[in-house]
């Protein structure tokens, strides 16, 4: 049986002048796009752009909602009420969804960026108003959420196709959370080891932390970056391996029967 | 035969904490409502509310995109490139859709607002970007445009749904425009001038001039203000001499064959 | 001896083409002013205006920093290093002083808003870059804190003129601290009671709690609020009682010697 | 008699997680820098940084203020009344000196930016609102106003020290104007030539336009930009080429004597 995998990444994240990350080397990887919709990056010029550069290469779009907080590019907590969060999602998906139909394509996946997804991932009610918000917009959207995640709890009990993603460049503690940056061995720089990592968790299902535990996983996204050189090859070694390897490599909706 | 006209007016403009208008009388006056998009006004939050209000009411939903300028409202004039005019309005107009979404809604409609309307009124190529961005987004969406502005032809030469509004509260020059506000006898206050004013537009299908001049017209809706007690006041008088003299009051949907 | 405070009341909250409170009314009342600086509130022109208006008072003039969250009006909780911090309390307090200096006037005090000040007052390392941020500026800047808070602690620490707050209209739990809003008792609406209270504090240096113990404190400024009818009624009646009582109400410049 | 002459670079134009241009460069090379103010750019991190390189290098401060639009880089042109330029113009030279202040520094002048500083380069009323701006929040401030434009004009009928700014890497046409970007030989690519010009100017007191006229100018200050690579060298070259000609390159300050 071929094993098949999504891999995805964080894209459109320049702003008007600004440029962030290798968009276009990363649509070279990735089968599906999380793209930033203007509230920690993005506007609607970049949103255009990136939909249609990931339209051209057959790379699935999803929808990257954030606090409202471009000057912290997102990864700041802010404290904000499930009604409000609920209300910034619907709004972020929609305005995503108006620039992919003004070009042609669909929004197929959600996923929630930075300080958002982190608080989220351990709160139930920030991760129910995130799935309220996402089964309200359109109830076919796929919740792309970290594994083992509250988000992903939440996406399963409102009924919504929920994919789970794993990262290949990061250690995983003891509880099956990642390893915080500024821990040592947070990150995982060898391509090779990173590739055999997720490997395991595609063929075994299961993630062995830091300090070797094997903890259970469903694994069926994998998140890689591109906000620097070193990232793309990253990238470039895990595809490529994982190709090697028999693997398939396939957009999010095109997995959808397994979520 | 019965005569039919819309009743449109600007809703949703408050911002977080900020309050603006008196919406809850203005939904019991208006047929549909033009919801700000959070780019001069609303956000998430208020939009969710205004447009739960407006369908409780009855009142269709339209997008009310505008320059980004919440500190000047949307009413400075701005130099935007149709390219990225055209990315900012698909842009609000889906997300209002997002929202709209969650609280069971369509939006039908789209009337641009502010120093947009009124550069674009005057701008072939504003207006076709405008209209562009609403086909891209929904092709079904009806275009809400100053009667006889380029508006309203860009909306017709693309193919949409393109309804002509006018004003019961403001004078028109000679060449069909509106008196600026800075000229005397710009506003009309009195509530039975404005109601003859707009039969008259209704059943002759003419704007007779400060002047006096007739201008023909087509007139499917009238745009009212809610903004002071003495606006709401006027919309409330407007409304009933209209529905005394058999004129009934449809939303924008409901027209839909007219355009 | 004559007992002297001062009363301060936020101001300049409005935004653009939006209003909030009734500082026309405050202005008559208070005898310091904390003017939004752009962050939470406050537009450069909003603040030129409150600027003006409290200099023909005789009001003195503050800075109101608060996080970057015009959405939220700087009542979310947001999580910033102390580095953004103190930058941005930098910039907001300049902002101000550059303002203040084409009205001819002179910022003389710094009080943070909202989210910030809650923050901060139970934080030490927040209250330290708020008050390296006032006194990088301008050593001989007021640092108005909340009574008995890190602020207060840091405000001192760091060698500046620290004027300790208490407030009128609400309740104090056994620690000192606000009971929260969302209390039953937490706000005092009968302006007797409220003066009675203030006169406490500032003849025996007490609070009494709502369970009825006595906490030392050192009431230098009472903060009073505009945002209702209720408010300002409550405000102009506290002026008077403590007027009436011989209580002298003075700027917080004039009261420096005290600090 | 030795030349003295200012170069100036837009320095600090990041914000947040974005980076804009070779500051560390660009830094080795002008004597003055304009900071970024947050409106168009920059933020109060990104402003403490650029504060705290351009000072370790003795390179003057000057604020760049702009229009309030980060989106557009403030390239975009907006229509603001006189008042609110004035406000805003004052609250951003504000912002900065609080910082600077923070950091043990000093701003000694003002240079409009972008859209901003070309509109009022041909307008009298916002380049008065500009002067009147600086004036009011310190009237020892330099204004750095393009060569011959209505802000230089301005500068000095309101009394304010004011330096002439020409550029080493653009045509004039023959009304002493910058040619359009759009147009052909806009640019001037050559490092030699662009050095040729400004001894010219220095030495001459003339511009020769793109037509071979010569043109009466008197430039104090040589704008250079470190947006790409080929500018930095530019800039590198132009220094060069100017100090083996004799010329002394000074901050704005130290040439007080000559505006």
């Amino acid at each position: 049986m071929t094993i098949t995998v999504n891999l995805n990444a964080d894209l459109g994240e320049g702003y008007g002048a600004y440029a962030m990350g290798d968009d276009e080397s990363m649509l070279g990887i990735v089968s599906s796009a999380n793209i930033a919709c203007g509230f920690h990056a993005g506007d609607p010029v970049v949103m255009t752009r990136t939909v249609k550069n990931a339209l051209s290469k057959g790379v699935s779009l999803g929808a990257h909602p954030a606090y409202p907080d471009l000057q912290g590019f997102g990864r700041r907590p802010m404290r904000l009420s499930p009604t409000e969060l609920e209300a910034m999602v619907a709004y972020q998906i929609g305005g995503l969804m108006g620039i992919a139909a003004t070009c042609g394509g669909k929004v197929t996946h959600v996923k929630p960026h930075g300080a958002l997804s982190n608080m989220a991932a351990v709160d139930e009610s920030l991760s129910m108003a995130i799935g309220r918000a996402i089964k309200g917009v359109d109830p076919s959207l796929i919740f792309l959420a970290i594994a083992g995640s509250e988000m992903a709890k939440a996406g399963r009990a409102l009924g919504l196709a929920t994919a789970e993603e794993v990262f290949a460049d990061r250690a995983y503690d003891d509880t099956g959370n990642l390893v915080p940056r500024s821990q040592p061995g947070a990150m995982i720089h060898d391509p090779e080891l990173a590739a055999t990592n997720v490997l395991r968790m595609l063929e075994d299902g299961v993630i062995v932390s830091i300090t070797g535990k094997r903890i259970p996983c469903t694994a069926h996204s994998v998140c890689v970056h591109g906000d620097e050189p070193s990232a793309v090859a990253m990238a470039t070694t895990l595809r490529r391996t994982l190709e090697a390897k028999g693997v398939r490599i396939t957009t999010l909706p095109e997995m959808r029967e397994r979520f």
